[in-house]
């Protein structure tokens, strides 16, 4: 098992793409009925079955005649004639015109015999005794005939056409109501790790459980390559029900997916499952992040196991799997899937591994498209939104160099990048203000990070919290007052951060990037400076001041869930939980903008809404 | 009733974007399962609920320690410790490593109590009394802390996301199983002609009904914008029961749609059903074809009535309707839906009202994209097809020259341009031939009207039959022979073209631009020689001489349904129709290039599929 899971011999990126070519996922073609073959993919050619329009059709309002009737007819010497009949659309004629006679005919009505023009009504007045016509017309005028639109017997459609509204009038036209498409790819995805949980259940964070990100998600990418995703349910650590599982999967699947379980016992069923009845085709690609990746066939179906962490596993699908969808459906490529950008900083690389380097984007003040690398670290399935696509960074290449240009390929083609991008402080009126830009961006990196990215010049604005010195270059535009303090729980008697020192309180702390924190170590240096003593013994006797998190709620969060007696936090925050408050001070926020930027439409966008607050 | 239906003042278009952006549809939000969500457009902001993980998490395989016992381990002076448990991914941990003890750990598992780093296992090796430890690590490392990914309380994502995969998975690792999604309005589609019959339906030519092409494809264009299209039953020519159905889709859905009906029976139905319950807003816009638009509101309904022509329809539906669907549905315009090219040819233009000119697009030979007006008259559904958007000309634009850039709305974000684009006769080889080209487009006009358009330079190949004269500079890719004559009917008696000229037969013949007849008037010409007469004589002498089709099955078709006795026509096609045939002749296909394109791809494959006939 070990040198199995070892990866020893990893294929070349082309030879994974051979691979994955090689397997035969093209499902059978079907006949669907018109109202559901929107982007759909013509199985075969249609020809015409029939004339459209099935009989020669007055194209205007006015009057069928004998076009030889009306020579020399015009303003001055009109022609007066007789009107025998009327037709109507949808209409059969009950009326035949002969010679020095006319007929009133609506626009799409059959043309009666005898006729071979129209007239249009503006040109002829009726009178007493007939119509009278005051222009001449030739045979054909104002008739559409009979197969002049599409004549029965011609081609219509091709085979691979991918049918928009368009194609649907061509077919309306043609009375076909049951469209030959190419079928659509049935794409099983089986959940694999013991340690998943479908997103609605309980979850038991004690003992590990995490909600299991890759099924969705990469059903919803499945859906935009064009297959036909089933979701098997979730076997747990019950590895007889898994490979019960993948062997259903196999057999109603034209393909079956799972991504990289953490735990060895699933991996070794999903060997089995293999061994027992298919074959091993291909064991790790040399790609950051395709190490993981397992391409085989079960039975009749083809098999591919992704990587386990989302990021990678829906980048390993989209450069890998996705085509192979596309092409069983008959799909190509969508047309926006890429764009071109400037790194904004230089991303160095010396793993030798041909690599997919997850990024974002964001307009500079010029609109160039600035490119800047994504790496939350691993595992994070926040890197999936915080990116927009991913650079394609050949192995033999040790970095990329800021202002040097690149190619993007986006998530999916829907993927729009962000408008605003900002970075800094954690702040619930933030969170409110963001509601009004169009797709904004926020990366609650704290205030000192925060500050850090806004002077090496990628986001363009920062939030900075409590005394810290901005960038000289930057702007601010615009800035509000949050009260902070201890968030504390009902049953705990600390009424002050003295209390807080000398009590045996269990806190929780912000960790050192935040305003908050550097506020709350401001405010211990001030009383251990009355007590005659440094800041770092009165922290000491804090039990939990190492204790820190991430973000503006999580102490306070700690504090409801009872794990513990007080933490770091915002009035707003305790308020919202229905916990006790102990101010310490007032702090600014500040909003502080790229010097380039500040005419950004969505940095003034954001400007308008603190103004407005 | 009739100065109502003169649409004596137009709307300006800007008029007509207004009224319609005044009209309410937006439908209220839902909450929709994770697995429907992709493509759908946030409601409301997502905050997340718990932290991800819920859990300090060791993000490799490895041991569990207590940092600061490793402090000072290295390669050559490794420490080794006592192993006290382990834990894997799902489990809660029953093991506490205390100072001097590690605890073997899987990647994902729980941080047992005590430890707060996890050495990997390639720096570790298990030995008789524990495990040997060959590198130092700070706390912290390998260890993803209990809400670094997202933490409670943090915005995860914005009112007005547009869902894609990527935020599937933020939503699956927030637990999130259904979504606040922004509505999707209701859009019914009421069909209004008498003569409409819906496609699978039969049909009956002779009282002149046609298929209803409106109403899928306003269907398709419906989804497509966002919105969820309902067909109303068709009420054919029952008045009362139309005006029921508009009523049942006034109460039912957030806009109703219908399309210029011929009928003015039926138009007066829908006026009457706007003054009972509603109001009607606008009435004409002053565009081509937006004439006989109509805006208003029946109930809460929202009523916009379009042009009856498909590609009228399709384009007043795209420019004005289209907008505002996606408005109340959240989502924002397609992002490719725009190309730019330049004008092929001169288009003249003095009507004096804006217009939205149908065009279809093929790239030359250098790649730049040239752009064709597209009109085959009146109510053609295949100028749809043969159209790829519009171009729009302001009122006051007299003409577009040649060479002019010009931008152009794609009928559909789905909709690519053909990569080859023919023009000139009907062949039944050729439409073989056009299924091994990806995305053809080929314009049957005949083989006289197809080299005079190669030779004004837009297509990239010309297809021409029998005795014609190409452009100079064309360059001939490839040719085949066919067999041509007379199809004639089981029961007529036509065995050569003299039978026919001296018998009394009923005949179609081909229009003048087609290369059958080029050939058929050549024969006859022959065969007036040596009679000692002309050729006009001899063609007099044949009933249906005058009597032309544009496609070359037509006239066969024509046979095989009992209308005439014998048609101009090929080999292939009597046998393929079952009926007699009287062979006159040999006729060579050949296939002309535009000189500039004869190494385009599509050419190539054009070329390269002839040579495998």
């Amino acid at each position: 098992m070990s040198d199995r899971r070892e990866f020893r011999d990893l294929a070349p990126p082309e030879e994974a793409h051979e691979t994955l070519a090689g397997l035969d996922l093209t499902p059978d073609p079907e006949r669907v009925p018109l109202a559901e073959a929107r982007d759909r993919v013509l199985a075969e050619r249609v020809d015409a079955e029939l004339d459209v329009p099935g009989f020669d059709r007055a194209s205007m309002d006015g009057y069928a005649v004998r076009a030889a009737d009306t020579f020399g007819a015009d303003e001055a010497d009109p022609v007066t004639m007789p009107l025998v009949g009327e037709v109507h659309a949808g209409e059969e004629p009950d009326v035949t015109v002969d010679e020095g006679t006319v007929a009133e005919i609506s626009t799409g009505a059959v043309m009666p015999d005898g006729a071979d023009a129209v007239v249009m009504v503006e040109r002829t007045t009726e009178v007493a005794d007939g119509v009278e016509i005051r222009t001449a017309v030739a045979p054909g005028d104002n008739v559409m005939l009979a197969g002049a639109d599409i004549a029965a017997g011609a081609r219509a459609l091709g085979p691979g056409t991918r049918i928009t509204p368009r194609e649907i009038a061509l077919l309306s036209a043609l009375g076909v109501d049951r469209v030959p498409v190419r079928g659509t790819p049935t794409v099983g995805i089986v959940s694999t790790g013991d340690e998943l949980v479908r997103p609605g259940e309980s979850l038991n964070s004690a003992a590990g459980e995490i909600y299991d990100v890759n099924s969705y998600t990469l059903a919803a990418a499945v859906e935009e390559a064009g297959g036909d995703p089933v979701l098997y349910p979730h076997a747990g650590d019950d590895y007889e029900e898994m490979e019960r599982l993948l062997h259903e999967a196999a057999d109603e699947c034209d393909l079956v997916l799972s991504s990289g379980s953490t735990s060895a016992s699933a991996v070794d069923v999903i060997y089995r499952v293999i061994e027992d009845r298919g074959e091993l085709l291909l064991h790790g690609v040399a790609v950051k992040p395709g190490k993981p990746m397992l391409v085989g066939t079960v039975g009749e179906s083809a098999y591919v196991g992704l990587p386990g962490y989302p990021i990678s596993a829906l980048t390993i699908f989209r450069v890998f799997v996705a085509p192979v969808i596309r092409d069983a459906a008959g799909r190509e490529a969508p047309a926006t899937a890429t764009v071109t950008g400037e790194m904004a900083v230089t991303e160095r690389y010396s793993e030798g591994r041909h690599r997919l380097l997850p990024v974002g984007l964001v307009a500079d003040g010029d609109g160039n498209l600035l490119v800047y690398p994504v790496d939350k670290g691993s595992g994070a399935t926040t890197s999936l939104v915080d990116a927009d696509g991913t650079v394609t960074v050949p192995a033999d290449t040790d970095y990329l160099g800021a202002g040097e240009t690149v190619e993007v390929d986006l998530f999916s083609s829907d993927v729009r990048p962000p408008t605003l991008l900002g970075v800094g402080e954690d702040d619930p009126t933030l969170a409110g203000l963001l509601d009004d830009v169009d797709r904004p961006r926020y990366l609650p990196v704290g205030t000192t990070e925060g500050l850090r990215r806004l002077g090496e010049g990628t986001p363009d604005i920062a939030v900075a919290a409590g005394p810290a010195e901005p960038p000289k270059a930057a702007v601010n535009i615009g800035d509000w007052e949050r009260d902070w303090g201890l968030v504390v729980a009902p049953d705990a008697d600390v009424d002050s951060l003295a209390a807080l020192i000398d009590g045996e309180w269990r806190f929780v702390n912000r960790d050192t990037a935040s305003g908050l924190r550097r506020s709350l170590d401001d405010a211990l240096a001030a009383l251990a400076e009355e007590r005659g003593t440094d800041r770092v013994t009165v922290a000491e006797a804090i039990d939990g001041y190492e204790l820190t998190t991430k973000a503006h709620e999580s102490p306070a969060r700690k504090v409801a869930a009872g794990q513990a007696d007080a933490g770091l936090g915002l009035r707003s925050t305790a308020e919202k939980l229905g916990l006790d408050y102990v101010s310490l001070g007032a702090q600014q926020v500040r909003v502080l903008a790229n010097a380039d930027r500040t005419e950004k439409e969505s940095v003034l966008a954001f400007e308008r809404a603190i103004e407005g607050l």
